[in-house]
């Protein structure tokens, strides 16, 4: 099997564990957060960059990479990996998503989904079987089934039947998969719906993943909704498969999705926010791109050990940022992504030890959200 | 004094020298070519692969950090070596090229140039005295008198009247610069007159800067000209002091350059054809954003040894490009300071060998303009 988890240590408390995970491109501890590098890059950063922080998989866009610069380029270039120098891991989503998000621009069937590029409005079509032989190309360690991601709010007559074509369509995925050097995962819609989640949950677990994954979750509803849902669902998916909850990527929702058993995690945010002056640290988000911060000459966190925080003043970065310099993105990138790497790698070490929900507790007297 | 040159090897057939230069920052071998930092960073690149691709000396603009975030600010922060993580040479100019392409928005006196803020249109003032504040707040190694960049075409009485004033002005600059840990540069202009040439090193040198620069070139004569002038010019400077043509860096004019005598160069050229798509190499430059290299698996030089090469493929670099990717900026931005970069270290070895105009007719031999 291209792809197998590890059960390394359960919380006593909690549904919190630890885990390694086994890829072509390497092991990786679980829980983990995987940075996005949506068009084959992590956006302004490099893949050695990326290694020295400690990522371990990133995730990359089928949609994107389908339009641009195209699946069988990627192939030709000897895939994915090759193609933008990383040995890591990587993550393919099956483009799903991103169809569904151009709203009038596509239009859903049985068969797949007929849309128009955002780059230069020409027709495409994905389907699951289509979307598999795109990723089969790009070569990810693993890639995701066809879905719809449901949408917030849907009524349950709606979820219900998005969520069995959802299942139909991740059978065609397998069985159009054929690649033995990559896992193919499922993914469990539902909606808000529990009684919706337990199908989709018992349905693709009958076929059998490698992984499941948790999708059509913080795409707009409370987050109280959202940790009830991963309450139900997530102690139904097979314990020994990885579990990954899409999209979700800020301190919060990661502290609360490793409490429930999540294992994987990916989200732009920390990237996009950096870009936009932003930047987290374990007391909240600071926005280094304020005036209060002209003269302030400490680094973004004294305690951190990213390449920004070790060379660079406050209002260095807000200068850069001020300026509209490149370098400032860099900085903030470098120190978002690391800051979500480690305070993962500081979970899995509280579950180790077995202080999870004492790491909770501490997060959370500091958090301001 | 904080700036010296030492002179190691003459060619015997030209004007050509090789070199090292002396500052508190670091001994740098010459001819050299130095980034362009304008407002505290080299567009892109962090000062880490700077480092690492051997670059010695930065070039910083007085005008840009004078506006942007502020000389005091900058001082505050420990000097710009410190604010910027720059423990090489820093050179800064005087901000008077800036502020007379400002047009219409600056009016000169004897006394020094108001101008409005191309920023927020406040009114702003610099004079020589001013910029040297400015410039030893800032705290480069090498700073540059305050003057007046001859515009191309001006008639003999302008260019002479011009000329006067910037020495004067350079007078002005000395009488005010009092860090012995920086180095203050004479500027030589004189437009496109020999006489006024003449004129010009013949009063700078009288008083004696511990180096000299050579201004109002490459601002839109024809090539043959500015080498006429250099032809001309640089013979008169001492022998014993670097010589510093400003703002020139195509492979080309620095060949020339070099064949002439001229020691320290800098330009934005390689940094900003660089985001526009533009790579050099030895047989001329190559827009990597073109649709040729849209399935070229090749690096964009294969001789080259720089990060780029290394890594990463035209088709790769040209997709980040077409995405607009800020990693594609950097990769192209290493690539073409790693060649000039290192093309100055082939001249030099050449000198040092005595091989210097058959390198030259090598080049010439391969370059296509």
């Amino acid at each position: 099997m291209a792809v197998q988890y590890e059960l390394i240590k359960r919380c006593s408390k909690t549904g919190a564990r630890a885990g390694r995970l086994h890829t072509p491109h390497g092991t990786f501890d679980t829980p983990i957060f995987m940075p996005v590098g949506t068009q084959a890059t992590v956006k302004a950063m490099s893949p050695h960059e990326l290694k020295e922080m400690g990522a371990g998989i990133i995730l990359s866009n089928t949609y994107h990479l389908y339009l641009r610069p195209g699946h069988e380029l990627v192939a030709e270039a000897g895939g994915l990996h090759k193609f933008m120098n990383w040995d890591g891991g990587i993550l393919t989503d099956s483009g799903g998503f991103q169809v569904f998000s151009l709203g009038p621009l596509r239009k859903i069937t049985e068969e797949g989904v007929t849309f128009r590029s955002h780059i230069d409005g020409s027709k495409q079509f994905l389907s699951p079987e289509r979307a598999t032989e795109v990723q089969m190309a790009l070569g990810a360690d693993i890639i995701m089934a066809f879905d719809e991601c449901v949408p917030y709010p849907a009524d349950h007559d709606y979820a219900r039947k998005s969520t069995e074509r959802t299942t139909r369509w991740a059978e065609r995925c397998k069985g159009a998969h054929t690649r033995a050097d990559q896992a193919l995962f499922g993914i469990v819609q539902g909606g808000m719906y529990k009684d919706l989640r337990s199908m989709s949950v018992r349905d693709l677990v009958s076929l059998d993943f490698p992984g499941y994954a948790i999708g059509g979750l913080s795409v707009g509803e409370p987050k109280d909704l959202m940790y009830e849902m991963l309450e139900h669902t997530v102690p139904l998916l097979p314990v020994n498969k990885p579990r990954y909850l899409m999209g979700v990527g800020t301190p919060d929702c990661l502290v609360e999705g490793v409490l429930h058993g999540i294992d994987m995690f990916d989200c732009v945010f920390p990237t996009r926010v950096a870009r936009n002056g932003t930047v987290m640290t374990h007391q909240g988000r600071l926005v280094v791109k304020n005036a209060e911060y002209t003269r302030d000459f400490r680094p973004i966190d004294s305690d951190c050990g990213c390449y920004t925080c070790r060379n660079f003043s406050r209002a260095y970065i807000r200068h850069l940022l001020k300026t509209e310099e490149i370098f400032g993105l860099r900085l903030t990138t470098i120190h978002n992504l690391y800051f979500l790497i480690h305070f993962m790698k500081k979970m899995r070490q509280a579950i180790i030890e077995d202080r999870f929900l004492e790491f909770r507790a501490e997060f959370w007297s500091q958090y301001q959200k």
